[in-house]
């Protein structure tokens, strides 16, 4: 933990703050006035900026960041198809059209990046061989990974003089690898929120709707990789923090379980609980992207520099156990919220498609689901506001800022003595037990549920973590796939329209996420069907801005 | 957690459970009433009662029990060389009167037990195949280990009525391999003591000395393998529960890393913390005992019916990597308890032989690991009664049983707040980083320390449990290895007994551990050089009476 530094007159520190990343953006990469208004009223998407008129990218550039596949990129870096340089390059122009539209990146740092890149290439040339498996490979970072040098604030005003002296280890083995580190990107105050709003950097906008939100606390890194301003990168996910953007801006996300990445290095309020099981995690446009950096992560050994990280190493023969038939367990209503038409329909695709691939899908029976999730997202809501504020508050007040609404602080109402917070722990490991006997049952070797029980919301807009929280309770492997894109026919059905919305759970304890009748309430408004409130026109505004392009993720 | 059953006049309830595990004693292998008198004031091992003047132990049973290698026993049982009948015979038998002459059973079943062996003989002579890698071997357990339709009390006479319902896993693993169950041994009250007296069984003796203590929590077990009552069994450690009891008894004794093995179906009054790291593993006469025992449990996947147990396979290519050449860091003095003369010994007499052997030895900087050693001790302290007694106390007071001295129940000086448990687990993830870096820093593959400052002391006077509970705070994997017998040149030199003794660590908070100074106390008073105390005489007869019988192991 990083103590807090008193901050005067938190609007100008935050506003310097905004102003350094700017000023780390070439001259050369700066968008012109008119489009930097636009972007500031959440009406430029990165994509509108690839054109000769604006005349940053190249079309090598493009050609560059139109290959996705990580390993396909690997190799021709390998192969100096292209060079490290050029990729870089490449990269380090789409992260800025990403920046000035979206505003993801609380650090950049072109010129070392194009430096190392230069030095990569020098290495390759002479020795004809690559340095490691990341070879070239520009990697971006979410804020709370520490790069030596640069600050690691977590969207606190007080943290922006938090200059950290050594690479977190992920950073550390992915430049041991070859990769290159470029830039650092944008969470939600203290990382507490699934969207990224804080008081330094604003709302992290989609990059595919910048009217809509990219998710949190990973949405500064799901944006930039969904603007191609990354190939991969790593978030973190104590409830839902890389399923929930990745999920927004159609990404590849993976959590792992606590321990499996090392954390050694990373920036956070953490008050010592074991009470909150957040995993660490890549973010890419590709699988590939997912598996190769794992698989780097878990070469370098990590638990012989960080004690709290597992020795277990990548298990290749697992990764490349595809041809056997899968058992599937279906979970389509968590019994908390109910997923909108287009969840619906993205799940019924991929079970589709699992059921043409000759795997077996079960639909777990949902008397015994429902419970479990309802009691699981209750125990994960205490535990995620046991310290009613103590942790965090402190580093809130210092500068003065405001706390950012819907921020999880916890409260008074929140706060659990120790005697409670060891009883939520066995109620969690009674959960987790019976869960396990799911699995035995119906002897299953994946769970299919949704990531998110809807898909990107206008800015603070969310309304439940109860899918992705239930699987940090759990401590499971959890990633979210990009399936489909919103559409017009996602109309939600008379069924679910009609259908009694299910109870809040801990509403008084937990007032950050909200409820079945929330959701009914946004969803029905943003499809202008039934129930007008203020905000309909805006809300259909965003919804129709947006249904083109919104992807819809699934949980596996 | 079993909820405590009030009991009224727990000394009748004492009474009769004691009667229970003798009336389970067949006639045959009962002592005559002059020798149950001779053990009963601690005169009696259970090496005096393999005669035929005993008439308990056929010349076969001797030669059974006199295979003290697990691999070996294994291979004589699948080899048809002895069938499961004659080893459950002669290890039945041995238990029998390991029980007698030490109190270490919970619970005997040999009828059960014959009754299998039969069942695995017939399985064999027809199938022409073992059943599994354990086929016939008898294995014991620790008290807390579920077995079905079997008391689990652990020392609590209010859980004399916890009948269990089904096998803890670890159990169900033995039997699916061809184990058979036919004992359940004996701990502290409540498990929370590094000896094993409680208020139903008296104080578990050890075998080669039965005025000295068997060491604890796992003591039965460890009484009862030592006595060849058993092979090879299962404890828990949660702070040296494991090797306590191996190190008195002269056993091999392995702690795994908490989460490795499946603790489903293990009872305890557990209240929900993640401040203790307790380990489950093996003892055994022999190391094969350790290898089999760890291999087959981790091949039966416990990790798909356990969700507390981590999916990490039996690693083959670890356990056959003997011919590297290792860097063993070595830690003679903690800093808290400067270890007596045997316990020395030892530690040089393993050092010879890894230095021959070839591997590398590194003194670790006692600046380092002094101050590391002693931070991790009170922080250890501070964990195992941070809840002031909460867990424990009622389960004591069901039955109006007192509390047995130096059980580590807790008081209303050491309850923590949760602010302080976590500022605890901080204090704790520190010193695992600063440990950590020394592994890095000697490029270390090992480290050699005692498991206990000294030997088997008499009943109740054990010094302290810092070396043992040091590497339960870092949830390293540690074991006890057996290595001499404490020998009449055994003498205390000048300078160990000048030396100003170290400073206690959190006596307010954990008064059950005592001190350096205590243990320059009672070893110059054992070796009757110095101070003259009350008990003088009576500590220099346990002492010479032990002296040649006593086992000094390793921790690595």
């Amino acid at each position: 933990m990083t103590p807090a530094v008193p901050v005067e007159g938190w609007e100008k520190a935050a506003a310097d703050a905004r102003q350094r990343v700017y000023d780390s953006i070439p001259a050369a990469w700066r968008l012109p006035a008119h489009l930097l208004e636009k972007a500031s009223s959440s009406a430029l998407k990165p994509s509108d900026c690839e054109g000769n008129d604006i005349g940053i990218l190249s079309e090598k550039d493009i050609s560059i960041t139109t290959l996705l596949d990580v390993n396909e990129l690997l190799t021709a870096l390998a192969q100096g198809v292209w060079t490290a340089l050029e990729v870089t390059t490449a990269i380090c122009k789409r992260a800025a059209i990403a920046h000035q539209c979206t505003s993801c990146l609380t650090c950049f740092f072109p010129q070392e990046a194009l430096d190392r890149a230069g030095e990569l290439d020098r290495y390759l040339k002479t020795e004809g061989k690559v340095v490691g498996p990341l070879h070239g490979l520009p990697v971006s970072f979410k804020d709370l990974y520490g790069i030596k040098g640069k600050p690691s604030s977590i969207g606190l005003v007080s943290w922006l003089g938090n200059i950290v002296a050594d690479d977190s280890l992920c950073a550390k083995a992915t430049v041991e690898a070859g990769g290159i580190l470029f830039a650092k990107t944008g969470t939600s105050q203290a990382c507490l929120m699934v969207e990224s709003i804080n008081n330094i950097f604003g709302a992290i906008r989609n990059p595919h709707n910048p009217a809509l939100s990219a998710g949190g606390s990973s949405g500064g890194e799901a944006a930039l990789i969904a603007a191609k301003g990354s190939i991969v990168g790593f978030g973190t996910d104590g409830g839902g923090s890389i399923r929930f953007p990745a999920m927004f801006c159609g990404l590849w996300g993976l959590k792992c379980s606590k321990g499996r990445l090392p954390g050694k290095g990373l920036a956070s309020t953490y008050d010592g609980s074991e009470s909150v099981n957040a995993g660490l995690g890549p973010m890419s446009q590709s699988v590939s992207g997912l598996e190769v950096m794992l698989q780097t992560q878990l070469d370098a050994e990590p638990w012989l520099r960080d004690p709290g990280c597992i020795p277990m190493p990548w298990k290749e023969h697992e990764a490349v156990q595809n041809s056997r038939k899968l058992r599937v367990g279906i979970i389509l209503d968590d019994g908390v919220v109910e997923p909108v038409a287009p969840v619906m329909r993205s799940m019924q695709t991929v079970m589709t498609k699992l059921a043409e691939a000759g795997h077996e899908l079960i639909e777990l029976p949902v008397q015994l689901t429902k419970d479990l999730h309802r009691r699981g997202t209750a125990s994960a809501m205490k535990s995620n506001v046991q310290n009613g504020g103590r942790s965090v508050m402190k580093h809130i007040e210092a500068s003065g800022e405001p706390v950012v609404p819907r921020t999880a602080v916890g409260s008074a109402q929140s706060l659990l003595t120790s005697e409670e917070i060891f009883a939520n722990h066995m109620d969690r490991a009674k959960i987790a037990g019976e869960y396990a006997e799911i699995w035995q049952t119906f002897q299953l070797d994946a769970i299919l549920a949704p990531a998110v029980a809807h898909p990107a919301p206008p800015h603070g807009q969310y309304i439940s973590n109860s899918y992705a929280t239930m699987y940090n309770m759990l401590d499971y492997v959890a990633g979210s796939i990009p399936v489909t894109t919103v559409q017009e026919t996602d109309m939600p059905g008379s069924a679910w329209l009609q259908k009694e919305p299910y109870p809040r759970i801990e509403p008084v304890r937990f007032p950050y996420d909200l409820g079945d009748e929330e959701m009914k309430k946004l969803f029905t408004c943003r499809w202008n069907l039934r129930t007008i409130r203020g905000d309909d026109e805006g809300a259909r505004r965003d919804y129709d801005s947006g249904k083109k392009s919104n992807e819809s993720c699934l949980q596996i």
